[in-house]
């Protein structure tokens, strides 16, 4: 039993979230550096972990050896960036407009830098059982910003998580941190799970999974006497223009690249291409003939687990069953349960514009080609889609010129905009957007990858009339860190000069 | 009848929305600096209106010339001074990694701004019909965003409204910009408003108000099939904090200081001083007795329309009904309905903590002194208070350094810190946060004062491996403009040299 406020408590939520925010009131003291150090720390456990780490994923999520050593090393590479970018400061917007006592009324001091919100909860991910779970980008983003943490396990990897917590708090320790800054609980039930978005000391949420999952989260949090920011990235069907100048010289380049993105990790990407838009003709049938060979002989693979293997063969059949969508091409097919094959549907553009079925996503290697009518009617599907973490588009520098009204109606739907290329693949990067407009996630000014993510957990604080002594380094005058702070408008990394 | 998509509708809300969005398409295009000669403009014509406006808007607020005339020139430094900050584009964002081919697999060139949302719903404000209406602060800020506006006209100054209307199109027309870029409304009834905030071509809203409407915007908004984000700013009863060591030196110049910003402007300021926390005894006493001395001295004033000044009489009788509550001071009683006479009352530390309706705001020149009976019950107030606009500390340097859990504790439940001073009086610049955690506003993340506020109504967009002449200019490597951007992790305002 534990004292909560003025109360006694037995709630196994309250014993978590007080032990969460008892850890706070330590760590959001404690300064850039430390906070750095801990997130490098965590890195080299897990480097340290070596192959027996990769032998749990292994045996929990049925992905492959080289994926999973990836993962790792971009989940070590996000720590360790992100931890560079916690100590270079310029996630803090440090803002200073300095006194004019001779103005009328009298001008006073303000400084305005970001402070952490609070204990973060943090749910683990499926489909990406390091980067975006246990020590994960969310977990990295909040200890960045000064924030605790609590994850609750994904329940389809639940010893790479322990695995994983057991990591983060050797480092706490190695660190002389409170063992409380980082937290990690199986919730077995929805409720579980909804007691923790509910809690008071909750305050704020991180997750990576369905639309499902991601709306309920939202709804909880937004019912709250106080509600709390959720960050909800909920997947995507990352939509491909295909232009026809384009098209016609590059069909053949363009439909090989596509078969490996959308069968790359059995489609278990959020940035997986689910949607390809051409105008109908001989150079769409083309590329759709080319692509087809090219998914005809993928192999069929392992999918994560079996919740997941089964909602692709249903949601596929269900696409498949619409009015006028025809199967061009499917993978080799499985031997086993959890196998899930590639496949190509093709469907005209008025059955797609009238069939909100056909919008949504397909998690797993399907994609649907769709035969616009004309130029318009691809325009008409554009401005109507759904909201997208990617769009891309396959364009001469001509076509992207003179089509300005389809290139915003594409921009204002997504996050981030391709062009030739495709949208797997997300770069860790400060200037990676990974949050687009609803229902891709939940919060579009806000990114899931790179240190921008650090903001999402954080918000400003004004200091007005604070003498130099009494104010937090990152905003006294003299500035020895070299951090950039904008002075009176200026952008600065010098010290204040205080006027005579 | 206009066209909406690919139907036709008569319905008013679809043609407000259908027409701002066209608008859009047009504006969101146009470049920094005709969005800033817009603002500049606008701000000129309010000034050409000279006292004409203000005579319009001392009839519908019953306000006093002096501060009409105060808030006009402030609506005009926030539109030259965020026209300003629009131009010189730090709100962007910009971020630029360049690409690495070497690399394996090979790094895209990926570049980041702030893109604007849409369609920008702004409430006007009662307490503030010029800074935070029509042409307030959060239109200033949609504007510099590239976003278009819809104002809901508030209901208590129609005329005023409908007149910086008027000063807005001529300023459009002025500036060779679509009429529609501005569209105002008379919202009757709370349908209509609801009709705005949840059709489907809004995508945000600005407000300031009551917490009660402000909190069923924010639901209205969270509901939608695709929810939007709604700035609200809902009010605070920006508690003061006085530490005794200052108290006992500083208690004659605190209470005349207070007694000044509690019955500035008849109390009607979101940051009004509401709460006075001190530790019982001599010191506190004599700083209760000094405050009344002054407030019984004070005149009353007519406050802004018979709702408020009946919510005031209302909600002051039932704070002065609860348990231990006792009236100390009451200003000069006024001979009109609509005068708000200043009132002080007092209450113990242990009725305060018990009794949540003491910590709602009594909007207008309302104060109760809340006698904590030690350092440990006035850090038990700061930790469990509602989320606040500012909090204000009065205390000495020694007191401020040996007190770091009430400082945590306070700063974790506002958005502005002010040390000796009041919380009346926000200034307009770039280091203001005027946006508390809830029940303050509805995202702490985002002010509604500043030119930061801008950001509110935009969202980041990644373009990757796109050419250079196809980029957005601030985008593009030459950055003629000189902006401040984040080059592979440096911040730099030249050019993008490209690799060799």
């Amino acid at each position: 039993m534990i004292s909560v406020g003025q109360n006694e408590t037995t709630d196994p939520t309250d014993l978590i979230m007080e032990r969460s925010w008892a850890a706070w009131q330590d760590y959001r003291l404690r300064p850039l550096s430390e906070r750095a150090g801990l997130m490098r720390e965590i890195a080299r456990g897990l480097d340290a972990m070596g192959d027996a780490l990769i032998g749990i994923a292994m045996r929990e999520t049925h992905l492959p050896e080289a994926r999973l050593k990836g993962e790792r090393a971009r989940t070590i590479f996000q720590l360790n960036s992100y931890a560079d970018a916690c100590e270079r400061g310029d996630w803090m917007e440090l803002r200073i407009d300095t006194a004019d006592l001779q103005r009328n009324p009298p001008k006073p001091d303000i400084r305005k830098m970001m402070v952490p919100l609070g204990p973060v909860l943090v749910y683990g991910a499926s489909n990406f059982p390091f980067a975006y779970s246990t020590a994960g980008g969310d977990t990295a983003c909040a200890l960045a910003a000064g924030c605790t943490v609590v994850v609750k396990a994904h329940p389809a990897h639940p010893e790479t998580s322990d695995a994983v917590a057991e990591c983060v708090r050797t480092a706490l320790v190695a660190c002389g941190l409170p063992i409380d800054v980082f937290l990690h609980v199986h919730a077995q039930t929805l409720e579980e799970g909804k007691a923790l978005v509910t809690h008071p000391r909750t305050r704020a949420v991180g997750f990576t999974g369905s639309h499902t999952a991601g709306r309920s989260i939202y709804d909880w949090a937004n019912s709250r006497p106080d509600p709390i920011p959720v960050f909800a990235e909920m997947g995507s069907v990352n939509p491909v223009f295909l232009l026809p100048e384009k098209l016609a010289v590059d069909a053949s380049e363009i439909s090989k690249m596509y078969a490996g993105s959308i069968t790359l990790g059995v489609g278990q990407f959020c940035t997986n291409p689910g949607l390809i838009f051409g105008i109908g003709g001989e150079a769409l049938d083309r590329f759709t003939e080319e692509l087809s060979q090219w998914i005809r002989k993928i192999p069929a693979a392992p999918m994560l687990h079996a919740g997941i293997a089964g909602a692709y063969t249903t949601k596929r059949a269900a696409v498949l069953d619409q009015s006028n969508v025809a199967e061009v091409a499917r993978g080799l097919s499985g031997t086993e349960e959890l196998h899930g094959s590639a496949t190509i549907a093709t469907v005209d553009g008025d059955s797609f514009l009238s069939n909100p079925l056909l919008h949504q996503e397909v998690f797993g290697p399907f994609s649907l080609v769709v035969r616009c009518r004309d130029a318009e009617q691809m325009l008409r599907i554009a401005e109507v889609l759904e909201g997208q973490l990617t769009c891309t588009v396959m364009g001469t520098n001509d076509e992207i010129a003179h089509h300005p009204a389809l290139m915003a109606a594409i921009s204002d739907r997504c996050g981030r905009l391709i062009l030739n290329g495709v949208p797997t693949g997300v770069e860790v990067c400060l200037s990676m957007h990974h949050g687009g407009p609803y229902p891709s996630s939940t919060d579009a000014r806000f990114t899931s990858v790179g240190a921008d993510g650090i903001k999402r957990f954080s918000r400003p604080l004004s200091y007005q009339s604070w003498p130099d002594e009494l104010l937090p380094d990152a905003l006294k005058n003299a500035n020895p860190m070299g951090y950039l702070r904008v002075i009176n408008n200026e952008p600065s990394t010098g010290p204040v000069v205080p006027s005579a």
